[in-house]
């Protein structure tokens, strides 16, 4: 993965006979507290109660080592019931329903619960997020009156019942159906085949009670694609007539949740169980939609949800974050090995322990920034929602949201998996021990690169907006679309129609080329790493567009040049996430006051953009965008900057304030 | 990690403007069962024993989801029993005592049992490997006639007991004492504090009786270094009078195995307790060894238990083709997303699907071949050393055999921890699943990177070998070691000392160097790879040389020097290890008659070798070894690979001949 950050090649790109660098200057001490309230940023007050009620789940984290999964799973139902009374789980809801009319509110609690137990929090999100999310984004008042006041208080417990057997990524191929009867009013829901059992959902095993299905809705013989219906599943307990049930049984992790799978045999609901916001079906029978294209609608519709992905990210850095407070403590006062003085060294003095853990470290604070800016613009587009307006600017942020959701998922996701492995490896034999928390953190975010859309897919889908400007809707997730687009234009037109081109100007401007690209003074300048990253992303762009151009300019079949450009394609949503990433992390260091903090947050942020820079190196030698000694000079300084990071590790990941009660670890933390 | 497969920076590097390749030629059918063949190799007749015992442990491996952690180990330990009945697990002790004498033949059959239940397995190599190999290495006969019979069959079930609370990696500064007390003839075992306290000990919270302890004998008031001793732990199944034992509880995996902790306080047994193979305690109380160097004598006792790290990366192996297969079969048969005319199209269709397994199939295949060599090795070392013979030459043997272990060990535990990550996400939610195998392969591996040595302390202890090309013993693995040694030495001769420079002198005949490293014709020659896997290995190795010496000339501290330089050793040590499973695999390919299987291995050859230097081409372009162009055409030549070997990807993973049975995953498998 990109997120991974290499080790050995750095090393191997020494020069074997430059001086080594005299012992750096270390980065000066700063206020915890600060670095704290400088992380939490807008919606620091949600963050600070829920931080305060984590230490509360320390017995449920420590308890779900010798529970079964029957008695986990009751548990972790019972401590979501006690959350939702702490109103912190109903933040993103509208105040005329119980809720706190805040959605950047809910996401930031949401983030902060994932420092906790991670069974708890994918349940919240499957109750609050993604079941009361459909009913509130895909429903109306009538739907919001009936479900919404019961579904925050947690006495109705739902299901988001979309993933098939048969079909994830690709929710427009979905098996239900949805028919409606006009004889009794009724739409029946179906199950036409095995590999259209809704599965893997989230509440369906055991507690849920009802169940927003996404089904091929048919009114009147004609398919209308993709809608949301509400189904109940289970009536005193049992599974509802027609409704079958079955459990997805025991699971790498997350066994705190009861997921499970769902099956119908011609389930009758009456016609208002329609979430009909976007599409209804008139008293007369009649279907209509205030949009015409069923693409663009089933998007529409998703896009609605889009918060689930921005919550996953969240997770993703939070869980991270716990992670490095455990293996960089650890680093700090676990000794091995005789230095030849008679004492043994500390690990984090280890060139090695500091290559390991400090990029990480630095990737944590620039993806916590990223992040920050994801909630925010998620905040505004929401609100400017369900303010109503409905115009082509909104539109396009809406779009430009959606991709900036998909991508910063992607990344903070697989950041989660590589941080949390190294960490735990970085422990030792302790690290594997459950009572050190690793267990459960690795376990329970392995599947966040899959859920919400897995990590590829999504890439795709960043690359289509990119080639689209954003212009076209996200008419069919379907990456071909990706490649039929382009028929018919100029190789020129294409590239002018990529997001990315308008980057290569402000490049330009820059970088004048030749030889100031390889100028030392401006190694460590955020203006040069900004550029290289940019210029990255519209090389990468403008590359796919020619290549799907040219594919189609040959006649060949439209899966034969995706497949061909695919890794392509991957390669350059990541490029261009990346400098989102980078761009926020800068952006976040510049609002800071000058001070310790801000030095901190800039040497990390230095951190963070060459050591991407460095990883990717390989690509900027084979474009002229550095030379060999430039190359060698970044190695050099990113070592320098662990070691000048080094001193004040332990402040660093202080900062990210993960309760301790929830760390465990108490042996690792000292 | 360098196991690690990239996948965007390849495509980052295609160049632009370059046609893509044209659909290039399948690799011919083979037939699988003849590849499976060639894999097995020299022990094929145990491997087919033992995969025909296999499915036996179906049951255990499926009803370990619902077992509780009491029931799964002491079901673990009943199928232990019945496995030792088979004779499979004593094969290699002597047929004297119940044993069956190859020890290359146990290697086998240990690699093959990790296809199954793994907690099974690591109980085993505890028992059999650990315990019994203490035994039969370290003692002498009195040892071997009173306990080897009843170890072997399953009787005397005992512990390993190295790893202290506070010591791990750095064995020589365990903290547990042996005095021997002349007046009552007894060693008495202690631990003088918590952080002495044996840890991770299997065997250790529920089924053993006896322990081999390893601690620092003291005789006569004079310390001698580590020792092991016989103590038993139970009696009747309770804690023995002054052993202390306590369970380590959940953990993330293997947890079939009961590892705990040992504390003792003051407990005496007989003199004859001590393993007495290489230092004993005569009649008269005095101490004596037939190796006076006391590192010396330390090294080589731990060197004859060599046996517990081949082990343990031929099982990291296994697991990798368990995963492999799975993800594979899977990609082979799911569809996802409509290709544009009405029909969905099989992952492995898709570019980055083959980019991510393909490749991890090749190097799978190349540590297979690596690890076969390795055990070839022990099997000729072990062999003479029972043999009784002890000259140089075989000195100058078992370091290389040491070396290569450790090595392999780190490559493959590594291949296991990211081809089984990415497997499961490969196989997105289905993954997840408990059922699916993939739940219990990635915990119950995770710690294959830390045991039998972490793997960043084995690259250290391989790069020593190096830079002494294996001249001196092994004496302190202590890698300050490593400063030390050069002191007082000139540059030059450090270099010259190193194993790899005679490399170099190979390489300059294979590379005349200037154009002709970018000729097209030679990519996909082996003797083109091996000259890079060589020149790598010299050029890091000897630099590692020069830093060290400019350290130590400078007058810097050994512990900042080593510091500076660590991230380099280790990498050095990598391309070592690189370069070995590149030359086994080469052989590997070599010895096969011609025809379909040849060609087969030959292509996951090139695949396995030019994937390497993709993933590393940005050393090998700042070290002038190779030019954009060529770069960029090994990029196109790894995915026209990936494609070539796409329609056999099923045959490949179907001949590591991994029973149905324990997969499970009958839905993915297809």
């Amino acid at each position: 993965m990109a997120t991974h950050v290499e080790t050995p090649a750095p090393s191997a790109s020494r020069p074997d006979e430059g001086a080594p660098a005299p012992a750096p200057a270390g980065v000066a001490p700063f206020d915890v507290a600060e670095m704290t309230a400088a992380l939490d940023g807008r919606w620091a007050q949600v963050r600070r109660d829920v931080r305060a009620q984590l230490p509360l789940e320390a017995e449920l984290i420590a308890s779900a080592d010798d529970l079964t999964r029957a008695e986990y799973r009751e548990r972790v139902k019972d401590v979501l019931l006690e959350l939702a009374a702490t109103g912190q789980t109903g933040l993103g809801f509208p105040t005329s329903h119980g809720g706190g009319g805040d959605v950047g509110a809910s996401i930031a609690a949401f983030e902060t619960l994932a420092m906790g137990d991670l069974s708890l929090m994918v349940k919240a999100g499957v109750q609050f997020g993604l079941f009361g999310g459909a009913v509130l984004q895909l429903g109306t008042k009538a739907h919001h009156d009936a479900y919404l006041r019961d579904i925050v208080e947690g006495r109705l417990l739902g299901c988001f019942a979309m993933t098939e057997t048969g079909h994830g990524s690709n929710v427009q191929a979905l098996g239900t159906t949805a028919t409606y009867d006009p004889a009794t009013d009724e739409i029946v829901v179906h199950t036409p085949e095995a590999s259209a059992t809704k599965d893997y959902i989230g509440n369906a095993a055991a507690h849920g009670t009802m169940a927003a299905v996404f089904a091929q809705l048919v009114v009147d013989g004609e398919e209308h694609g993709v809608h949301a219906v509400l189904v109940p599943i289970r009536v005193d307990g049992e599974p509802a007539p027609g409704v079958t049930l079955t459990d997805d049984g025991p699971k790498l992790g997350l066994n705190g949740v009861d997921n499970g799978r769902i099956a119908f045999d011609q389930v009758r609901v009456p016609r208002g169980n329609l979430l009909d916001r976007f599409a209804e079906i008139t008293d007369e029978g009649r279907y209509t939609s205030t949009i015409a294209n069923p693409n663009r609608r089933f998007f529409t519709m998703l896009g609605t949800l889009v918060q689930g992905r921005v919550s996953v990210g969240g997770a993703g850095v939070s869980a991270a974050k716990a992670a490095l407070t455990i293996a960089v403590r650890y680093g700090d006062h676990r000794r091995q090995f005789d230095t030849g003085d008679g004492e043994e060294q500390v690990l984090l003095d280890y060139g090695m322990h500091q290559r390991r853990l400090l990029p990480r470290v630095a990737r944590t604070y620039a993806l916590s920034a990223a992040q920050e800016v994801l909630v925010e613009r998620l905040h505004e587009v929401s609100t400017a929602r369900n303010g109503g307006s409905g115009t082509e600017v909104d539109d396009h942020a809406q779009r430009e949201l959606e991709s900036r959701a998909a991508g910063t998922k992607a990344l903070a996701t697989w950041l989660a998996t590589d941080v949390i492995q190294e960490c735990r490896e970085a422990c030792g034999g302790a690290g594997y021990l459950a009572e050190n928390r690793f267990a459960a953190l690795k376990a329970d975010t392995d599947v966040f690169t899959t859920f919400e859309g897995d990590n590829h897919v999504l890439l795709q889908l960043v690359a289509k907006g990119l080639l689209t400007d954003y212009a076209s809707s996200f008419e069919d997730l379907d990456q071909f679309g990706l490649v039929r687009m382009v028929t018919g234009l100029a190789v020129e037109t294409v590239v002018e129609k990529t997001g990315a081109h308008a980057l290569l100007e402000r490049v330009r401007d820059l970088l004048p080329g030749g030889d100031d690209w390889s100028s030392e003074a401006r190694i460590a300048d955020p203006e040069y790493h900004l550029a290289m990253y940019r210029f990255r992303e519209e090389h990468l762009v403008s590359g796919v567009a020619r290549r799907l151009k040219r594919g189609i300019d040959r006649g060949e079949k439209a899966g034969a040049v995706f497949s061909r450009v695919q890794a392509h394609v991957i390669a350059a949503a990541r490029a261009h996430v990346e400098r989102l990433v980078l761009e926020a992390f800068v952006a976040k260091v510049r609002a800071q006051p000058a001070g310790p903090v801000r030095d901190a947050l800039a040497a990390l942020c230095d951190l963070h953009a060459l050591a991407g820079i460095e990883s990717d190196r390989a690509w900027f030698l084979e474009h002229g965008r550095l030379t060999v000694a430039r190359s060698k000079a970044i190695t050099r300084e990113v070592e320098t900057l662990c070691a000048r990071l080094r001193p004040v590790a332990v402040d660093l990941v202080d900062a990210f304030a993960v309760p301790r009660e929830v760390l465990r670890a108490e042996a690792l933390l000292g």
